[in-house]
């Protein structure tokens, strides 16, 4: 429909001073500082929502940060849409990283640097701005609800509840998310797979004080040595994932999905060179599109102990610490697995060290069917706008609450994202290309059309 | 000398106000926003020299801490003695482990808990006193010479020039240096060395940047993941080092010095209850004294990367680092075995990653001959005021100077140590008995009429 582009086009500038706005808000959900920022944003939404149209926003309280639900109802009679997105993002730091501030948004070479631009702020305000096209233009054909919470990077714990008590709030025909990356403009993809994951914190206990090196060093456990070696022994030297039963429950891809996978594009060179190395790594007997999207993975996200200051201190730590989590395919169940790490943690622990393990949160890995009416009209949607037909991949993220959305309220969810993987999402200088923020809003529309079409 | 005991009696409370005060300033060496305080800590020094009667006190500066050197000379032709000791104390962190200031000295149950209680103020301020004690009993016999540094902590940078360019003002026949402990107050010990140090820090580079953990996890190497290997493999089974050459220049201990080991008063379950841990750890073959003593080891004195905040964060990070240090026995070389770590972390990482190792200091290993003058001086005086014969033992730390002080002025040294090893140096709440300062400036006037009688 040009009317929806000419709409755009004429207002493309307050879209995007409208984005840069939502990202100067430090929604942080991790971090207990912000929470007054976390319903500062959520009322922001809220605002946004009910001026593209929305007839009904509600902002839910939860035990955490608040829910915000709006929906534009036209006739009950027609196929409903329920957009899924994310207001909160990840912590910003190492701040000293960044080029600019995380949340002073700033356009440089046709991109928008900010914490949160593409993950998920830039991708799930592209919906409202497609609800705002499609009331302006009087041109909306079925139903649209709006579910964007505040806790999904600290994996959705007040989400599943607000699920099961509101399924009638939040009857629909599919679920539509833009939280997702495609492989590039000219070779546009659509996720059809999001992994799970296991989110686990040690902490390693040696003494009951941190003790002088000299006088002590080498009759006592040192819980850094010792954590650094249940890490070591997390992977053999094939980097197998040695947790016993790790990979027990997995549905390996088959050979017709990994075929159609080697044919994605992929730069080996190119991926080197923007990242910096000089070699690849990863488990043996597996391509990196096959590493990031259908094979499980054990990554050390941060760890810390004894003295990281200036200078030297020879000191022997009472403790160290580490957070570590796990991407999971199907069908790994993410408390199954969480289990095994604490188990194999506690087991490993050597005499004269406790280890406390526990748990941060997880999610479960969730597959789209690529027969189903949504992902066929996501990808004429996505065809109509791109030119192209797009490849279906499997993503190496997580949507923790996916999983509990097929289980809970019975339908598909279908990805429709518009990021990039160089977005540096969960990075510093996260960005998001102003080039895919427009055209996602043009696409979207297109997705609303055909789906209620297929669904007649 | 009851005169002595007498005047540090009617004194006692003065000495431990003048100390207090010496510890509430806070000489960080390894910290350069705390160089004001270390020049501050300098003078103090020079001023308390003054009063309690030397003759010629000198600032001397540095290209880092200032050296504070003083001496009182009676007669050219009688024995000198060289006191060392150091005002630089050992970082304060983790702070919220001080149950007190850690430059705010309190005294609990008997002892003085502030950083440098032990480690060494409370301990050069002892020599201090004695030469108060001398000067107003009128009764020194012999030379003593103050040589007081403020980079000991730092592996003593600028101290060897400073002993190479000053070998006549520093002439002296014996060294001193209060900077050690002893078994107890009931079984007084010496020691009769020290270790010497390698310390290093390593940071590992993985990719040019933080990483979203899903969409990179599994297909680059994790820096975290590669140092934790690194510093799993640096001891294998039977917590032996496994770096090549690591044992190559050592002397080993002697049949007949690890049976006089063996007969030193050690409560295993005394010392574990201490240390609130339930099994000890250390290389397979050797007692807890001796791997204390006369054996190397290899510690990690802090490690740190990635996302170390409150709750969860999937980020896959772009370094990681950590501070290792060895303590190293007769005749281990500094120089050679940190060249030989180095070569180690350098050799067994991975392509796709790289290692930036670096020297931060070191110190050669020490032993004085126990049929020296020196050392026989030592043990009569510790008899005299402690009622028995004190056992000579291998002390853990580090004074990295003191081979050098052999070497450049021809001079043995004597270490004459009344900490405790539950002082918790370089720990959170250090503390220093005050029992054992009283004792010990009780004990050194003996040593330095037993070492002039003698050198006759």
């Amino acid at each position: 429909m040009t009317e929806w582009k000419a709409y755009q086009d004429a207002n493309k500038d307050r879209f995007l001073n409208e984005l840069l706005h939502l990202l100067r808000i430090p929604s942080v959900s991790a971090n207990s500082n912000h929470k007054e920022d976390m319903l500062h944003c959520a009322n922001v939404v809220k605002q946004r929502l009910e001026e593209a149209g929305a007839d009904i926003v509600t902002i839910y309280p939860t035990d955490g940060h608040p829910i915000v639900y709006g929906e534009k109802i036209i006739d009950a009679t027609k196929p409903t849409v329920l957009v899924y997105g994310h207001y909160d993002v990840q912590p910003a730091d190492p701040l000293e990283l960044w080029h600019s501030g995380p949340f002073e948004p700033i356009i440089k070479d046709g991109k928008i640097f900010a914490r949160g631009a593409c993950d998920d702020k830039g991708q799930f305000y592209m919906h409202i701005k497609a609800l705002e096209i499609f009331t302006n233009t009087n041109t909306l054909g079925s139903n649209i609800k709006f579910l964007i919470e505040g806790e999904e990077e600290i994996g959705s714990p007040n989400l599943a509840s607000f699920v099961k008590n509101n399924k009638q709030l939040l009857k629909a025909d599919v679920i539509l998310i833009s939280d997702t990356s495609m492989l590039s403009m000219e070779n546009p993809s659509i996720d059809i797979g999001v992994r799970g994951l296991s989110y686990i914190e040690v902490e390693v206990t040696g003494t009951n004080r941190d003790l002088h090196s000299g006088v002590y060093g080498g009759a006592v456990a040192n819980p850094i040595t010792i954590l650094a070696q249940m890490i070591a022994s997390c992977h053999d030297a094939n980097n197998h994932i040695t947790i016993p039963g790790f990979y027990d429950d997995i549905i390996e891809a088959t050979p017709a999905e990994r075929a159609k996978l080697a044919q994605a594009p992929f730069d080996e060179a190119a991926y080197k060179t923007d990242l910096g190395i000089t070699a690849l790594w990863g488990e043996k007997g597996y391509s990196t599109n096959e590493r990031t999207g259908i094979r499980p993975t054990l990554e050390v996200n941060g760890i810390w102990g004894g003295y990281t200051g200036e200078g030297a201190k020879t000191v022997l730590p009472s403790k160290a610490f580490a957070k570590i989590s796990c991407r999971l395919v199907p069908n790994q169940s993410s408390a199954v697995i969480t289990q095994k790490i604490l188990n194999y943690f506690n087991t490993i622990a050597p005499a004269g060290v406790s280890v406390k393990a526990e748990e941060h949160h997880g999610g479960e890995p969730y597959m789209t069917p690529i027969d189903s009416i949504a992902y066929r009209a996501a990808a004429k949607a996505v065809e109509t706008t791109f030119g192209k037909e797009p490849i279906p991949l499997r993503g190496g993220g997580s949507i923790p609450i996916c999983a509990l959305f097929e289980k809970e309220l019975g339908l598909k969810i279908v990805f429709l994202g518009f990021g990039l993987d160089s977005d540096n999402l969960h990075s510093p200088n996260e960005k998001f290309n102003l080039e895919n923020f427009y055209k996602g809003i043009e696409t979207i529309p297109y997705f609303h059309q055909y789906f209620a079409a297929m669904n007649v």
